[in-house]
C-alpha cells in the first residue's frame, strides 16, 4: 500500500484527499476480525442508496433482485487481482476502487448499453485495515455516483496473500439495440473515442520511479509533470458521454467494443468477430500531446504506445460511412481507418506511407 | 492439487473418472502460455449450449445479454480463495468448479427464485496445466447441466499465487415472489431441508488424513466409510425440489435463507432481519446416521455439527402454521422450532429440556 507519498496532485482532488487518509491510516487501525464478517458488510454498506427504480432489493439478502420492463440486462465481470492488474505500491486504494468499477462499466457502454447495478466481492489480508477498506469503497462509491449506478450486493473473505477483487455489471438496453462485435461491414469507417497510448506511458513512469524509490527509499518521486498520463492509468472513465451522443446523433455502431489490451490488439479481435479486414492510418490515430511528450522521456514512439498500450477504455467502435457528417465535428472522436475484406488482412499505414501488418502486442496477462 | 489418490469412491461417478484425468494431468501437461488469453478461453468456452430462451448473447463479447418478460431477475455472487474457501490437497477440480457454481445456486434458490444464468471468472497460477483448468470447468459444466444454468460469460487472468473463483449467478422469479429474510410472523414454524452437520465432519475426516499423508506419505487414507460426509463437503447440491415442491404445494415462505454458515448463526440473522426471536428443539434436528456415527468418531456432538457446522446447503425457511399438514409428509423437510416475540431471545431447548441461548458459532472466515 501507499509506500510514497505520490506528490502528483492530478487525479482531481482525489489524490490530496487520498493521500490525507493515508496518514489517518498511520494513526487509526482497526482490525477487521474485530468486526467479524457481517459487522464488515453492515459497515461498507450502510450508506448505500439505491438509485435506479429497477434495483428492488440489494445487499442484505441470498441474493439481489433487478426488475425490468421488457428491456434487456446486459451483464459483464472481471477479476482484478494485485501483484497482477495492479502494484498497490503506487495506486491509491480510493483509486482502485474507482478503478475496479469503471472497467467494467465501460464493457456495459462498449455494448451500446445503460449501466444500472454492479455486485462487487473483494477478499484482501490481514495486512488491510478497515480504514484501507473505507478508501476503497470510497472510490467504489464514487464511481456509482458519477455513472448512476447502485451496488445491489458482494462477498466479503479473506485471502492468504494479497488484494482480489470481482465486480460483476449489469446494464440495460432497448430489445436488440446492444451492439456485438461482429457487425461490421466492409467500407464501414473504424472510430476510436478520447486519446490512445496515456495509460501505458503513466504506467512506465510509476514503474520507474517504485524502482527509484524501492533502491533508495529516501528519494521522493516527482510526476508533476505526468499527471495527465497517470490519471489515464490510475482513473480512468467510461465513456458514458459518447454511448449518449451516438443514441442523440441515431447512430447505431455496425460493431463495438472498449479498448482495454490497446487498439491492435482490439482491432483484431473486431476483424475476427466480423470476419474482415481493415486499414488503419497512423496520422489519424489520437495521441494527446502529453502522451507524445511522455513518451520521448522514454524514448519510445508515441504510436506504439497508442497502438499496443491498454488500459485507456476508450471505446473503438465502427459506423456506416453516411453517418460521417454526424460525427465530424466531435474532437473526441477520431476516424482511424476503415474496415475490407478479410482477404485484405489487417494493416497500418505509416505516415512515410509504408504499410504494416497489424500483430496484438496488448497487454496480455497470460503471456510470459 | 489432489496430492493423493483417494480411495473414496462416493461422490458419483466422478471421483473415478477424477482419479483418471489426474493421472492423464501427469502424462500431458499443456502449458497455459501456449494458448495465450484468448486461446484459452475459446477453449473452455468451445462447448457452451445456451439452455434458456433469455440468453441471448453468451461468452465473447463485452458483456453478456439476458433477455426478461415481465420476470425479476435475482442475482448472487461468491468469491472463492484458495486456502481460505478450499484446500486442493483434497478437493479434486472438477469437484470445485461444480461446488463454486452450487452454492451460487443455492442462493438463487433462497429466494424462491429460479437460477438462468451464471458469469465465471477465475485467476490461477503457472502450476496449473489447461488439463487442470479443464477439469475444473468440466464440473462447472456439470452443475450448469444439472441445474439448467448457462455459462454467459467470464474473465480469466493469472494470479501470483493460488486458485480464485469468482461466481455471479442470475435467477427470475415472478414479480414479488422472491422470499428475503425479514418477513417471518410470530408463530411461523422454522424449517430445514435435508440433513445437518456432514459437511462440517466431512472436512474434519479430509482434514485430518491431509495431516497423516504430510506425516507419512506412504500412508494412503481410507475413507471408504465416510462417503457420506464426504461427499456432503466436496459436491453439495442446492435445493431444487425444495422450491418446486412449495411451489406445486402452493407455499410461500415467509423467509427464507440458506444455510452455509451453520443453522445457529443463520437462523439468528433470521431473526434479526424479521426482528423476532425463536425457539429450536434438539431432538428435532435432522441429522442423518453417517454424520452421527462419523461425529463420535471424533468424539464430538452430533448437535453441536448440526447447529454449527456450515456448507451443508440446505434451506432454512419458515412457514405459517396453516401450511403444516402441507409439509408434515415430506420426509426432506423437519420442523425444528418457532419463531417467538423479539424479546423471548432466541434458544434451544435440549433433549433433557433445558434451555439455551442460541449463538453464532458458524464458520466466520473473518474470526481469527
Amino acid at each position: 500500500m501507499g509506500v510514497f507519498t505520490m506528490k502528483c496532485s492530478t487525479l482531481s482532488t482525489n489524490v490530496k484527499n487520498s493521500n490525507q487518509a493515508y496518514i489517518h491510516i498511520m494513526e487509526q487501525r482497526t482490525e477487521i476480525s474485530d468486526l467479524g464478517e457481517f459487522g464488515l458488510i453492515d459497515h461498507l454498506t450502510k450508506n448505500i442508496e439505491l438509485q435506479n427504480a429497477s434495483s428492488l432489493l440489494g445487499v442484505g439478502d441470498d441474493a439481489a433482485v433487478i426488475d425490468h420492463f421488457g428491456k434487456q440486462t446486459v451483464i459483464t465481470t472481471d477479476l482484478l487481482v494485485e501483484g497482477v492488474h495492479f502494484d498497490l505500491a503506487y495506486t491509491p486504494l480510493k483509486h482502485l476502487g474507482y478503478k475496479s468499477v469503471v472497467v467494467n462499466l465501460s464493457d456495459i457502454y462498449a455494448m451500446n448499453a445503460t449501466p444500472t447495478q454492479i455486485v462487487l466481492s473483494i477478499a484482501f489480508s490481514n495486512r488491510f485495515s478497515l480504514e484501507a477498506l473505507d478508501e476503497f469503497y470510497e472510490g467504489v462509491y464514487a464511481a456509482c455516483r458519477n455513472y448512476g449506478v447502485d451496488l445491489i450486493g458482494g462477498d466479503t473473505s479473506t485471502s492468504q496473500k494479497g488484494f482480489i477483487i470481482s465486480v460483476t455489471a449489469m446494464g440495460e438496453v432497448a430489445p436488440d439495440k446492444f451492439v456485438k462485435r461482429d457487425g461490421a461491414k466492409k467500407g464501414d469507417l473504424i472510430c476510436v473515442s478520447g486519446d490512445l497510448g496515456g495509460a501505458y506511458v503513466g504506467l512506465l513512469f510509476l514503474e520507474r520511479e517504485k524502482r527509484i524509490f524501492m533502491e533508495s527509499p529516501g528519494v521522493q518521486p516527482d510526476l508533476e509533470n505526468e499527471t495527465y498520463v497517470i490519471g489515464r492509468l490510475l482513473k480512468p472513465e467510461a465513456r458514458k458521454e459518447i454511448i449518449e451522443f451516438l443514441a442523440d446523433a441515431e447512430i447505431t455502431p455496425t460493431s463495438m467494443m472498449d479498448i482495454s489490451d490497446g487498439l491492435s490488439s482490439d482491432i483484431l479481435h473486431l476483424c475476427k468477430n466480423s470476419q474482415l479486414g481493415c486499414v488503419l492510418y497512423e496520422e489519424k490515430l489520437p495521441i494527446a500531446e502529453e502522451m507524445r511528450n511522455a513518451a520521448f522521456k522514454f524514448e519510445i514512439d508515441p504510436t506504439a504506445c497508442a497502438l499496443s498500450g491498454g488500459e485507456d477504455y476508450e471505446l473503438l467502435f465502427t459506423i456506416a460511412q453516411e453517418d460521417y457528417d454526424k460525427i465530424v465535428l466531435r474532437e473526441d472522436i477520431s476516424v482511424v481507418g476503415y474496415m475490407t475484406e478479410a482477404e485484405a488482412g489487417q494493416h497500418i499505414i505509416t505516415k512515410g506511407g509504408s504499410k504494416h501488418a497489424i500483430t496484438a502486442q496488448g497487454w496480455n496477462h497470460l503471456k510470459k
